[in-house]
């Protein structure tokens, strides 16, 4: 049988991340790949003691069919907790729960554009999100991203070119891969494009509580008097990645549109994660937020200075970073980044990925690389950085 | 701000599902609408005792990111299970788990169909999966059912009319809305039939394991020895909805596939649930079933009884069927079905799903509904219909 797959799905490639992910399973490798949640970020009696809770005392909500929209007492909560503590949400705005803030990406793009509309994100931007607008066979449209977030004059540009454009997908806090921060002038100034333009804004922030230096700026849905706004909101870094429990919230009629998709495609979110989610946030959750920021802020701290320590005598340069969980590094001009990351993880079995898979167009040439510091323990950072430099060492001279 | 919603998006009109669904939160209607498994039919001690193990055992599984493809030692024990128990699966199949059922025909459809594509489909068939391939912009061509399953000679018809075919969709067990299981013959005729015109199948099964009289029949996907069809099951009606746990079987470029959408819409299904599936299948998953069927015989006899007794008289007819949740029921000719099932639900307070609702093309004249006896009680049942009755009575005299 010769299959034939969609042309959106066509055009989807085996991503470089994946094939480096490959060799990531091997336990003797150290893995800056990844994005995973440090193991001791979880929080784990109290959601053993949360859901012993749950399956006591409410167990037919948490195994029989729920609402498309969520949980509604998560709903709710959120709602208020989102406008007490971030100013986000309006009365003209509505909440769904998600599986997981990847969705928020696929069914805003699955309801908002249709096949060769264009969606304009930051490049090199996360590549799971590219992959679901390139999923429902939206064209991508990359502005370059500069160390206080997109290139106003390349957006306005491209917002010019592109008459079709339908989406702005912006992750302003810690951006993956780069790390870095959308000022607030930008803000408003991507806030003000969009309006002017009349293009709905993506704001995806599942690192914004991650802040470990520096001030929280506030959020671009904030702004949003318009109904212009989507913002997509994670516990996946907060609470668990394993659990697959997100939100958006935005104008309530794009909302209800997301809702009539997500039912064909998940139909709601598993139901135990949104208790257990909602029973978490009512006692302790600002600590715990406070302890994640610690631990992160250590490694972070160790990662930024194994940087400086090993890898900048060589030539690479990176961004320093007050957040999140990524570090965006670069070889000198003139070296071979890809080979350079494959012989990293092949023969040194330190595994890193390459800043290619981040480009909309992944033919671009590019001398980044992505490091995480969340995976490994700090024993094999140390082990890893060490490693590294050794081979840029090796590799560039 | 205007939104402007994708042309498949648009297309998808609230349903009248929905409508009627929202009625039935009151508790005081009688909900033969919904689709909801008996509260008795839940496990309950035994997934809280599990979760309780895994929770204290391997917290940072469950918790952590997992593989888009699923939880490893849940795919390995579905594959010998469904290749033991069923004669499903070969060595040319892959095995993908989703977050419910209605994923697998979500990713199926994005994967391989593109707008305007054409899906076949046994009409009526179950709403969720008709949005679902709407979602994605596929036309939907209905083929009618008939007592022992899709008309073939309309089958073949559909399939010569529209050369860019891409699926045939079908619900051969207790089929939703009508309860209908194709006969062994029509499988072999499904089958040669899209082998000859090169369309694969969707074989959706959530209703296999509720076979509470006659023999087992065996799978479509028992003939697939050319790679064409994508077998779905789910844990929905056997074990819990609200976890969200299903897969697909199918061959290993399309599970492929389907895997990377997956990746760009939740990345992967709750681990929890996937750790909790895996782990009450090692032990009494038989027994359980029986458990099940138990259950349901007893309240689908009952619904059959009720039926014979309250509404034959008053001229409607209904499928006898053999097992699943549904029971698909008729009007004498001449009959205003929507405007029975509004009266009903509105001034008699009992709920069910217009014959409407599940049909390719919604405006076609309907006099059928849809009645589900699992999410009522047995006392809820046998009030709701004698209401049903007193009022058909009164309406259709």
């Amino acid at each position: 049988m010769d299959y034939r797959f969609s042309d959106a799905m066509s055009n989807i490639s085996p991503s470089a991340i994946r094939e480096i992910l490959k060799y990531s399973s091997d336990p003797a490798v150290v893995p800056f790949s990844a994005g995973n949640p440090a193991p001791e970020a979880f929080p784990v009696s109290r959601i053993a003691e949360i859901s012993a809770r749950i399956l006591s005392e409410r167990p037919i909500t948490a195994l029989q069919y729920g609402a498309t929209e969520g949980y509604q007492p998560l709903r709710e909560h959120l709602c208020r907790y989102l406008k007490e503590k971030h100013r986000i949400g309006s009365e003209a705005d509505s909440l769904i729960i998600t599986t997981g803030a990847q969705q928020v990406m696929e069914l805003a793009a699955k309801s908002l554009c249709n096949a060769g509309d264009v969606i304009i994100t930051e490049d090199p931007s996360f590549i799971g999100s590219l992959n679901s607008f390139r999923s429902i066979g939206a064209k991508l449209v990359g502005v370059p991203i500069r160390p206080d977030g997109m290139d106003l004059e390349a957006l306005e540009e491209a917002l010019k070119a592109n008459p079709n454009a339908k989406l702005i997908y912006t992750i302003p806090n810690f951006q993956n891969p780069t790390g870095v921060t959308m000022s607030w002038e930008k803000r408003q100034g991507v806030y003000a494009l969009a309006k002017q333009y009349g293009v709905l804004i993506v704001e995806d922030n599942p690192y914004g509580d991650l802040r470990f230096a520096g001030e929280d700026i506030p959020a671009i849905k904030t702004l949003d008097t318009d109904g212009i706004v989507i913002y997509a909101g994670s516990f996946s870094k907060v609470l668990s990645p394993g659990m697959r429990v997100a939100y958006a919230v935005g104008p309530e009629p794009v909302i209800r549109k997301m809702t009539v998709a997500k039912q064909g495609e998940d139909v709601h979110t598993n139901m135990w994660a949104q208790m257990v989610t909602y029973e978490f946030m009512q006692e302790g959750f600002e600590q715990h937020l406070d302890s994640l920021r610690a631990i992160y802020r250590k490694k972070a701290e160790l990662m930024m200075r194994l940087c400086d320590e090993h890898l900048v005598p060589t030539g690479i340069t990176y961004l320093p970073i007050e957040g999140g969980l990524f570090l965006w590094a670069t070889l000198p001009e003139g070296a071979d980044m890809p080979r350079f990351c494959t012989e990293a993880v092949k023969e040194h079995k330190v595994a890193f990925v390459p800043g290619t898979a981040f480009l909309t167009d992944q033919s671009v040439p590019c001398r980044s690389f992505r490091l995480n510091f969340s995976t490994p323990t700090d024993e094999a950072m140390i082990r890893g950085m060490q490693i590294l430099g050794k081979f840029a060492h090796e590799y560039l001279k």
